[in-house]
Order: C-alpha cells, then sequence, then structure tokens
C-alpha cells in the first residue's frame, strides 16, 4: 500500500539525530564568549573523522532546490569519513539518513541555523535544499582513494511534510 | 590628521586576500557535478593548516552586529593555525586583515555568499558581522597549547564604508 512507503519530515533536534550525527546549531548558552564578550563560541561541536589516508576540507555545495512530497531512490555512504553540511543561508532543508542501505529511512527538517555532521559510514540521501541558493559549505574527507557508496532504491520512499 | 587613519572598505576579492587567506565562495564552474547533475561541488577551497599538535574543529560563533564606521582598536592572530569563517547568512560582513600587528589593516566587505579562511599567522580583526544574526560557522584548531596573540593599538583605525 502506497502509505507505507510514506516517511514524514520530523523537525531536527541533537537527541533524534543522534545515532545518525551532530546537529551544529547555538544552543543554550556559548562555551566561551570571547571578543570582549561579544562574541559567543559554541565549541568543537562535531565529530570529525577523515581516516587514516585523509585529512580535513572546505568545499562548497551548490544544489538545485527540491520541494516535497519528495522521491527518495538513492541512498549514498561515506566509508572514509564524516561529511558536515552548513547552510550558507537562512532556509531549512530536508535531511535524509538510515540505519542502513535497506533500512526504513528517517527524513528531518532543519530549523534556521542549524547544520549536520554525518558522521562516518552513515547511509544518507543527497544533499536537498527546499530554497534557492542551495549553498552550503561542507567539511569533508579530502584523499585519493574512494570513498562512495550509493545503493538505488528499486521502490522509492515517499518524503513528505510533517 | 584623522582622515589618515580612515582605511575605505573594499569588495572581497580573491586576488585581493590572496596574502591573507582564502576566498571560499562559488565562482565560475564547480570543479565537479555530483547526484546526477543537480549539485555543483567547488573542492577543497581553503588551505587548511591545523600545526603539528591540533586537529580541525567545526565551532559556531554567533557575534553581535556592527555598523560602519567601525573603530578597529585590536587585532589578533593564531600562530598555530589556520581558520576559516563561513556565514550563516546572506548577510556580507566586515573582514579586517594586516600584513603584521603594526602594519595598517585593510578592509574587506564580502558579497552574499563568501567565506573566508585565514591563513595560519594572519593578523586580522574580530570577527564583524554587519547584520543579525551574526551566526557563522568557524573551522579551525583544537588543541591543548595557546594560540591567540592579540595586539591592542594606541590609535585606533576607522574603517568606513566604500
Amino acid at each position: 500500500m502506497s502509505e507505507t512507503r510514506d516517511i514524514v519530515c520530523q523537525p531536527l533536534t541533537a537527541q533524534a539525530f543522534a545515532p545518525f550525527g551532530d546537529v551544529l546549531e547555538v544552543s543554550g548558552e556559548p562555551d566561551k564568549l570571547i571578543n570582549a564578550g561579544l562574541c559567543g563560541r559554541y565549541h568543537d561541536l562535531a565529530k570529525l573523522d577523515f581516516g587514516r589516508d585523509g585529512r580535513a576540507g572546505i568545499s562548497l555545495f551548490d544544489a538545485q532546490p527540491r520541494s516535497l512530497p519528495y522521491m527518495l531512490d538513492l541512498l549514498e555512504c561515506h566509508p572514509e569519513g564524516s561529511q558536515a553540511f552548513l547552510p550558507m543561508t537562512q532556509h531549512p532543508f530536508l535531511v535524509i539518513v538510515s540505519q542502513s542501505a535497506l533500512s526504513r529511512p528517517q527524513a528531518f527538517l532543519t530549523a534556521p541555523g542549524q547544520g549536520i555532521n554525518l558522521h562516518r559510514g552513515t547511509w544518507h540521501g543527497v544533499l536537498t535544499p527546499l530554497h534557492a541558493p542551495g549553498l552550503f559549505a561542507v567539511i569533508d574527507r579530502i584523499g585519493e582513494t574512494a570513498n562512495l557508496q550509493e545503493h538505488r532504491l528499486d521502490l522509492p520512499w515517499r518524503i513528505v511534510a510533517g
């Protein structure tokens, strides 16, 4: 029945996202006040991991906006490193993650000001902004060896608004 | 004479900023099209350097907006690592850099979608957004040892709009 293929977006929270990665956001009091008290530093929020042979890099992704409902037919994973996405706009975006390539995925909608860091090996959907410009800073592994697994779904999931 | 202490903001360009760091922006064709052509990857844009004893971390900075003219009375530098600032909004921000603690600084105004990476050891002003929220992703060195030098200016510089 088609409705069993529906996945309803949930608000992104650190607790719900913990099995998959880190939510990067300013929440509560800063870890440190710097610059004569004019700047709060929320310190070292992501569990970064670039494997044995990799290093950290900063890239920019410019992705075409999608809309809901969104048909999910591809999952991917980076076995050699974590991957963080920081939106360079205040628009929410769609985050899809899964415990395995064959599990039922979960979908989250970010709030303005939230980024994510996918832990090494987390299965996820491709970058899916919902608004233009779909501009993100991406901190991930730079390395010479392969770091992408893809799993195409025979039967797509349908991601719907909450 | 007071006008000699004035520094006029220039637009931020990769060429003008090259002595101090990298401009992180989507410019020209992407290095790679990913996600079935729906996302452009501008690859590995920053010269990251976290020293011998450091590692990369992602922090969030929440800074109070300033306005122009801005009185610059403090320069700082991080001798042990690079420091990248990616705005999580589309607002321009003010970037102040200097060849040394005693040189005449230069001031740049970013365009929407531009971030920066200060190379290790670059003297710079503190984070100066011009709009709220002053929210930035910061990729810099995480380490146990000191990584901050400050130089307070007896005579401030006055940063003015272009």
